[in-house]
């Protein structure tokens, strides 16, 4: 067995005078005085936020709740199981609400630990390989980029003692992986964890999720995201769907409150809006169709289809140098890719915002098409 | 090396529909229907929480904060650093905040895994068990209820090898240990955690913090709770204070936002409340010798004296019973200590309230005095 604490390689420098590079989007400290700007006035497309929120359901509980700070939040988070339980059609036993999806990953790295290996679909979101490593827990690659999912499935050897981590929609590819093809490593994998952190981003029609196979299959952990189409990412909550022992020793890992008492009252809030639910809906199509076809006009940049809110996009020029460039001369924030080390310069992500700020950023990269050769960069 | 993630032992049942029995104070959800009153109805000596909070500098804070909800928090806490650095006289490069001080415990339990055995002070907080059994760390009991611990300390064998956490001042017997007292274990043993959840509470004068130590002694670590002081635990925040090596480590098992952002606004606000802390400080030590005196006037309850804002009290009749008796006949949330396995049904803990809240739980204990004999229990 691996030793649990020798001084960790690869540590990122805590630095308070230092601000490092950011090794995930939505890091507005690391960008604004790149940007010479307060946060506030920079365009963020960097975070995959649902830019209609934070809906004022969710505001109106916090505001109702603010009384409650005085107390510890219920250990048992009953009120909230219930609420999610009742909301996605599974048992409250079965919820385990964490402060944030990336807290609960953490105890995913942990559960996975004693397998031979995770298999983890690349290019992956960076907070995979920390909760990883942080428990010594083996990993191997499975490139889906311009590759079809279920051949590179076909091929890993010994699935019975492995685990395999899927993203789905998949960030930052924007791809849907259908539940019969998922259905499949189910029954293959020794354990099969899926982030579903933007699947509430599609319209029940299209609906791609597996909660309700939790019952039917111990093996496999769902993991959601509420801050993200909530645009809540600030007060941290999320939840893990999976079979009530393995809760029970996650309970025993972590300490007793881990989701704050408002993120709580936000959370048993926003699920009853349906209002906010249909609006999203209505709203991300076309406004991902109007990125898409923006993006497309200005020379040399290349978006993947996508059926969630955020658009993976070949670049011409390195993605950290577009991203420095617009960064200080239109105060816009996009993504680079260097946190997917199969992406690197190449590819840049954006989230799906409104067309006015669409505009903006096509004014911007129509601007540098124009005014400078893309080889000086 | 233990297993990581075998099947624990001793897990709590987590059970949405049945209420378990609480392990930590503070628990309305679980006394409420017991009461038959809503959580807000129950008088609550529980939890040891600040009855003059929170300030309005908190709520203020969080009010003038709501619209960064839609943000990530910043991962690396600069400007939460910075205030708890000045604040407490540390440098901001050895703070890292936690969501609450329960988290960074689960941390600590991990980080002194790799010792002999921890040395734990006895009677301790629950928790404490559980963040060191999640890492199979090995401990052994220091008692120090009736003894000196000065004596009790100079008895453990091999403290080079051994970590001891220590708790000051010391829940649940509000005892201060002396700073001169820690110094001598922090040069003995291999690594100190001291527990200063309740040291805001003391005023400078009485104040015996080792903050100041983390400098000069690498193996000293300082956790700290400001959800007590300022009565906010249901938004959660701690911070621990260690050399920027261990804090590295700990940054990479974690997830990268573990704090939320009302969380870090609050934290920020309150540490400059200095009309709140003034406050804090003169209530106190009235408020606690006036339910020490009402108490001591009831037949058979025998308080310590106490440092903190709490009381550890003997009790004629058991404690669990007299707990449930309170709380059926008088709405009263008391502590009983079965969780602090050595305490048992002999004691029960009781938070310092304002005068009125004494008199009314005073009325109480003098009516189930006078009304009935204690052998009934």
């Amino acid at each position: 067995m691996p030793k649990l604490n020798p001084t960790t390689k690869n540590t990122k420098v805590l630095s308070v005078g230092l601000v490092s590079s950011p090794r995930h989007g939505g890091n507005r400290q690391w960008a604004a005085p790149i940007a010479g700007v307060s946060p506030r006035e920079m365009l963020d497309f960097s975070a995959n936020i649902n830019p209609l929120g934070p809906p004022p359901s969710a505001l109106a509980a916090i505001q109702a709740h603010l009384e409650e700070l005085r107390h510890y939040p219920d250990p048992d988070y009953r009120e909230l199981k219930l609420a999610l339980g009742d909301f996605y059609g599974v048992s409250p036993d079965r919820v385990l609400p964490g402060n944030g999806a990336a807290e609960l990953l953490t105890w995913i790295g942990r559960e996975l630990a004693h397998l031979e290996s995770t298999v983890i679909l690349r290019p992956a979101f960076g907070d995979y390989d920390r909760a990883f490593n942080a428990f010594y827990s083996k990993t191997e690659n499975l490139y889906i980029l311009n590759r079809d999912f279920r051949t590179e499935i076909s091929l890993v050897e010994n699935p019975q003692n492995k685990g395999l981590l899927l993203n789905n929609p998949h960030n930052p590819t924007g791809k849907l992986i259908p539940k019969t093809e998922i259905l499949d490593c189910i029954k293959k994998f020794n354990t099969v964890v899926i982030d579903e952190a933007f699947m509430d981003f599609l319209p029940p029609h299209q609906d791609q999720s597996c909660l309700d196979l939790v019952e039917l299959y111990p093996n496999l952990i769902i993991l959601r995201s509420l801050t993200k189409f909530y645009s809540l990412p600030g007060l941290r909550l999320g939840f893990v769907v999976a079979h009530p022992d393995r809760l029970e020793r996650w309970q025993n890992w972590r300490d007793p409150w881990s989701v704050n008492c408002l993120a709580v009252a936000a959370g048993i809030g926003v699920v009853k809006d349906k209002g906010f639910q249909a609006q999203t809906w209505a709203w991300l199509p076309e406004a991902r169709s109007d990125l898409y076809r923006k993006i497309s006009q200005v020379e040399g940049f290349e978006p993947l289809p996508s059926l969630s809110n955020f658009l993976l996009i070949k670049t011409p020029v390195p993605g950290s140098k577009l991203q420095k460039y617009l960064l200080q001369n239109h105060k816009i924030l996009i993504r680079d890719c260097l946190s997917f080390a199969e992406l690197g310069e190449k590819y840049i992500r954006l989230a799906v915002l409104r067309n006015a700020a669409h505009d903006v950023l096509f004014k911007a990269l129509v601007d540098l098409n124009t005014l400078s050769d893309y080889s000086l960069f």
